[in-house]
């Protein structure tokens, strides 16, 4: 019976196009649909039912297994299929290699606060950071040779990921080598090197969501080209007729310079009035002079910070849309492929049709989730098999991977540990009151009612009463603690918040009042915990249902963010490097002293360090701590640089202690950052928020929790959060179980949804789900699978259409 | 005969709901679709064929007219349908009334150029404004009148919009009364009245774009208001935080003063931050003191300025799009209710449906589109007309007012001057080579080259060259109108820019030389048409597609953003009228004398004429002229705060002339126009920038193009601009005419489509299209023609859904 498994599952293998390992010569024919019901393949009749099924054999369950993981995961790994082979993939994907990969590319990235120029006291010998980087190196060509085991070296070849890990690995070798001979013969290396760093982080299997970021925007670029090339035209022209215009009337600015008069001044004015950084200031001298030229000013304005910048936005909106369309469709497909693979190994002939039997998805989601409990499975089989004949199609099948990913809690009936212990205590008639009384919803409104009493004498600093506030806070815990019971209080959030505040403030105040002469840090924590407090107001406004639904949104669209901000973090990165090589130690602060102090101060300290900047707007303004003289320093001021105001001011500072051509370094970083990748950024909370604004729920999801509404088996006492009081009390009605999960498995347990896994491809897949076609089941075409060799899918544009798939 | 056709029209009135005026106590029975072959009216059997259609009656006719103009226009407007009324409501309509009310609405609303406080030389005295003023009033009761004659009185006092008119031209007349008193006792009196004019703008039948704006601004606010609410929470949370934080410090900022010690303070200083128009400023002495405190600001700032700015975009995005969709689909439902109006009074029953045959149909047409000639009307009736039965349905006819609204060209063979008037000169085998070589594309490019060249040599200022280039661009024109002759050279719009430009710099140079002492405004002229030249250079960027796509975007737009400017400056005007009353005379700019000139300067002139600017950053930062002292001003300033850089800046100088109570006008400015108008300025240029990008031509464009080119009557030579100089040649295969249209007609004409009135209702119905069904051919129901009360379509919100209209 083994047998024949293994040989269902070999004639469908569609030669080199079912799997990179299963290479063969033999020339092999299939029709497009292998679920139709007459289909011969490779001259064996597969039309012959197979009531009782045989289990599959281990082998392929193996195989089986690790598709439907890589399919969960998302992965696209081309690994071999020999069991050996298997066995080092596993490995390969075992939670302590991964984190330790995303360990070390953490540290090989915060090197860089503690190599020269290093964070004051971070500061570490060379030797120290070289060793270290030398081990994260090791590890990341550990980690290379272990994917090259298991996968077939054509592949691995041909993946250019592979190629720019080792390259990069070998140049900072290099680098390494070069720097060490040069520092022993006391000259200085530049390790420029280091801004490589960040293709590590983009370059392994594991760090996809940040790849496909990269190749997004990298995409979206094209079409932002032609509308930045027009305005920079635009400035450009407009720089000519401002010279035209100003340069007769000699108008002079605040600083007694010329207004207007040299060309490329000019265009850099112009193009600091797009970011508005200048504005008004630059348009005063020529209003001043008369009050027609601010018509040049609203035409260009008007033109170019209003309409050029809308329709950046616009266009980065509509392109970044396509290509993030296009990247779901991608991982779509990837993983509807490895979800076949698994079918065609694990599917049985059954009443004219292949279809998979509940012992065979049993025993593949048994080694697939060994965590899951075999109710969860059953629920789950549930809502696969619709018909309830005990067998999956193909299209049920291929839903298994996403809803896998649906998070669904098993909740045993929970009593407060007081009645465990006391329970006739805890149910006396008294007892009973009280606890109904906590849950009552005036209970809660009182308690509203006094956060915002606390928080309006916190602002104004009427502190006299504050103990009396923190008692009744006590009190309130102690309460929610003896009707709610340990566990369900603390896993709601928010009563956690409420007791970590309550309880620090508690002790904090306690221990300042025992020291007397209260320590400055101590009167602050509690100073800030007070201020904590109020935050508890946010609780307030979440019961209004608006409110509900945009905090809903900004939790949900929070992991998305994350994983943007470590794009964003990368080309810091690079700027940072690139800043702290080229203005390291040219502005210091050294504190501003007043006309009277500068007498007494070291005069190699004035101006910041560096004489140039005396009489500047960058020092006038008390600029000087925003420098690159560290990582931090650098990332501090490359943030201020993205919140763009005053950019220009903190140019020219660096301007002024080099020159002109320091412009060119923030100009890049403007349009990279602020114009681009900023816009991108909006584009994305755009399309997110408004996918999230009115999805709530995925399909899966929802499909999961109509199932489990219907079978009854939803428990009832899930909000127990204090805002849906009325709900509180457990309602454990047992009703009669369904075919396949038995009465004595519904006594055990109630399933909840839990909080669904938002990664981002998760709501990104949501973004798309009305625009993919459910019945897309996977590529079954020799065009299609062509088209995905890891060369291409990964790094080249994908032709990807709904009608390619079908 | 005429007899007939009333009849036919009575029974199908059904009772109040067919049209207002048709209030009639009988009751009538009807089936919903009276297209059905067996339908019964009235008990008078429709089912008899009209082969040999009889004309309509005349009144008929001038009711149908009436109607189709009205959809055309897309006026909504429940006139009364006696013979006087009509004539009255003609008269209504007239061009001239119109645009008179125009002019009013402009002059009362340019009146505050001259009233007190008037701009420099513009003073008028009261006598002239108030009379003015009463005479826009008297024309506004006049029109408000005559649409009272047209209209049945029930609905004209049922219009809210009558009786804002009225009452504000009631208030105004009061309040100038009121005035003229005051001021002849002596006593001071503030015409605050004046922000009511805006009102006059807003409230006439005409001005619906901008009506229609402005509700769906005001219908977005909800949506917004729960953000705004959470963002203002948000920030009363961080400005507790943050004196909590740094209060223990005692931190000072440059100007000596405490650095966040003050909660409302605080508060002011993080709304300011929300706007960027602080940053860095505000977290130097912060960032001074520890870098760790820079933590809060990076927290604050991710929070509020990216990720709630991002949202307030995303649901001002979200809501704004359903109200505008709602809004389109309201007045295209008006635009069908009138048509159907019109369909049943000239429809006629043939082969077993209602149908409009071609004689009353061009009947009808003569009379709404006068200008129209027989052939374009033939064309418009062949695309309605798609079986060729001379007859067209109730569909079809639905379609009219859209199509009448597409521009039709009706070209002659055209024929340069020259070739007409020396053919043989023209025509010689030298001529001819020479205009082949003009109109060859090297011709082109190589004058391409020239404008790179020039624009090159004119921004670095080498102007010896200069009558060289002005030689040879003269030469330039010269060629091209022998090639082209003048017709078609001059309907190109960049050769009409070229000549302008050129022949100006041409006189302008040969009068400076002649004065040889260069007058400065001559001078200046010369150097901008100088610089205007360089703008040719946008031309060539037009060769390439992608440019093209964006700059015909641009164009197209441009109305559509004209309309949202009038939005715009009604808000400034409310804001600058207030502003006047608040700030006037507070802060004049008299110059900024440096420390020598003081001493000698008018000691009352000094500080900007207040001595409370003293020391202050407005001062020191020149922003004087930034002030409310006329229209003119309070504009400019106002535009300077939407741009919203350096706005606290702007306000503190106020602040420091009056009290810090004028922190709430701008505040409040703030958040009307950049956080509300100006996202949704945002939002609407990303709708139809996505739709324009996209979206090319109005499918009843891309309808009678194609008809066109299949009658074979494409003007085959429109491209005449030099970008498409292969298909210059014109070619003029005259193909044998269609039935209904003659060979004698197509020798006379070729087509070309023009450009299409993009005004904002057409571009925002390409915006819909694609949601609204075609099918919905207008209201039959009872149940819906209820929904069109005019109280209720142009006031309250429209519960439109296409089930309701179906």
């Amino acid at each position: 019976m083994e047998n024949h498994a293994t040989s269902m599952y070999m004639p469908t293998a569609k030669a080199k196009h079912e799997h990179p390992s299963l290479v063969t010569k033999r020339s092999v024919k299939f029709t497009k649909k292998e679920d139709h019901p007459t289909v011969t393949i490779n001259g064996l009749k597969e039309g012959i039912d197979q009531p009782d099924c045989p289990p599959a054999n281990d082998h392929d369950l193996h195989k089986a297994t690790t598709f439907v993981k890589d399919a969960k995961a998302g992965r696209n790994f081309k690994f071999k299929l020999d069991k050996v082979s298997l066995d080092f993939y596993d490995t390969y994907n075992r939670w302590y290699f991964v984190y330790l990969l995303y360990f070390f590319l953490f540290v090989i990235m915060a090197l860089a606060l503690f190599e020269d120029p290093a964070i004051t006291n971070l500061e570490l010998p060379i030797w120290t950071t070289m060793t270290i980087e030398f081990v994260c190196l090791c590890y990341f060509l550990f980690r290379l040779a272990h994917s090259k085991r298991c996968m077939s070296g054509i592949f691995w070849m041909g993946d250019i990921k592979n190629w720019i890990v080792l390259s990069v690995s070998v140049i900072t070798l290099i680098d390494m080598v070069v720097y060490v001979i040069l520092i022993n013969r006391g000259k200085p290396w530049i390790r420029l090197v280091r801004i490589l760093r960040p293709l590590f982080m983009m370059n392994f299997k594991e760090t996809k969501d940040l790849r496909q970021a990269f190749r997004n925007i990298r995409r979206s670029l094209l079409g932002i080209l032609s509308v930045l090339v027009l305005l920079f035209l635009v400035i450009g022209l407009f720089a000519l007729l401002a010279r035209e215009i100003f340069e007769d009337d000699v108008l002079l600015k605040p600083d007694a310079s010329n207004y207007m008069s040299d060309y490329f001044e000019n265009f850099w004015d112009l193009y600091v009035l797009v970011t508005t950084a200048n504005s008004p200031d630059i348009m005063m001298p020529a209003y001043d002079a008369s009050p027609w030229y601010m018509l040049f000013y609203i035409i260009y304005v008007i033109l170019c910070i209003y309409i050029f910048m809308s329709i950046f936005l616009a266009v980065i909106y509509k392109d970044y849309r396509k290509h993030l369309k296009n990247e779901v469709q991608k991982s779509v497909f990837v993983k509807r492929r490895n979800l076949v693979y698994a079918w065609d190994l694990l599917k049985v002939w059954r009443g004219g049709a292949f279809v998979m039997p509940w012992q065979r998805w049993h025993a593949l989601m048994k080694s697939v989730e060994p965590s899951k409990s075999i109710l969860q499975l059953k629920l789950i089989w549930k809502v696969l098999d619709k018909d309830e004949d005990n067998n999956i199609d193909k299209r049920a099948f291929m839903k298994t991977a996403d809803i896998l990913n649906v998070k669904i809690i098993e909740k045993s009936r929970y009593v407060p540990i007081w009645e465990k212990h006391f329970p006739r205590v805890y149910n006396s008639a008294v007892s009973q009151i009280i606890v109904k009384g906590i849950k009552h919803k005036f209970f809660g409104w009182f308690f509203d009612l006094l956060i915002i009493l606390n928080a309006g004498l916190i602002a104004f600093r009427i502190s006299s009463i504050e103990w009396f506030f923190l008692t009744i806070f006590s009190l309130e815990i102690v309460f929610k603690l003896y009707a709610l019971g340990f566990y369900r209080y603390f896993t709601n959030p928010w009563d956690v918040f409420d007791f970590t505040v309550i309880v620090l403030a508690v002790i904090l105040s306690i221990a300042a009042k025992a020291a007397k002469d209260s320590n400055t840090l101590e009167q602050r924590s509690l100073d800030i915990i007070l201020v904590l407090r109020v935050l508890r107001l946010v609780r307030i406004f979440n019961n209004f249902e608006k409110f509900q639904v945009i905090m809903k949104t900004l939790r949900n669209i929070g992991p998305s963010i994350f994983s943007f901000g470590g794009v964003i973090l990368v080309i810091y990165y690079v700027y940072a490097i690139i800043g702290m090589e080229l203005f390291a130690g040219k502005i210091t602060y050294y504190g501003y002293p007043s006309e009277e102090t500068a007498e007494i101060f070291n005069k190699s300290l004035l101006y910041c360090g560096n004489p140039k900047l005396n009489g500047t707007e960058f020092y006038r303004d008390h600029y000087c701590n925003n420098n690159f003289n560290n990582v931090a320093k650098a990332y501090i001021t490359l943030f201020e640089l993205t919140i763009v105001n005053q950019w220009h001011v903190i140019t020219s500072g660096f301007v002024a202690v080099t020159s002109k051509a320091a412009r060119l370094y923030f100009l890049c970083f403007h349009i990279t950052l602020v114009i681009i990748i900023i816009n991108i950024f909006i584009a994305f909370i755009l399309e997110v928020f408004m996918v999230e604004y009115s999805l709530s729920k995925s399909s899966f999801e929802s499909e999961i929790e109509k199932k489990i509404e219907e079978l009854g088996l939803r428990a009832k006492f899930e909000n127990n959060n204090f805002t849906d009081r009325t709900n509180l009390t457990p309602h454990m009605e047992v009703e009669d179980g369904p075919a396949g999960l038995s009465n004595e498995d519904l006594d055990l347990a109630k399933f909840q949804l839990g909080k669904s896994s938002n990664s981002v491809q998760s709501i990104l897949q949501n973004m798309f789900e009305g625009e993919l076609d459910e019945e897309d089941i996977g590529p079954t075409d020799i065009e299609d699978l062509d088209l995905l060799d890891p060369d291409q899918t990964d790094s080249a544009p994908f032709p990807f259409t709904l009608d390619n798939v079908v």
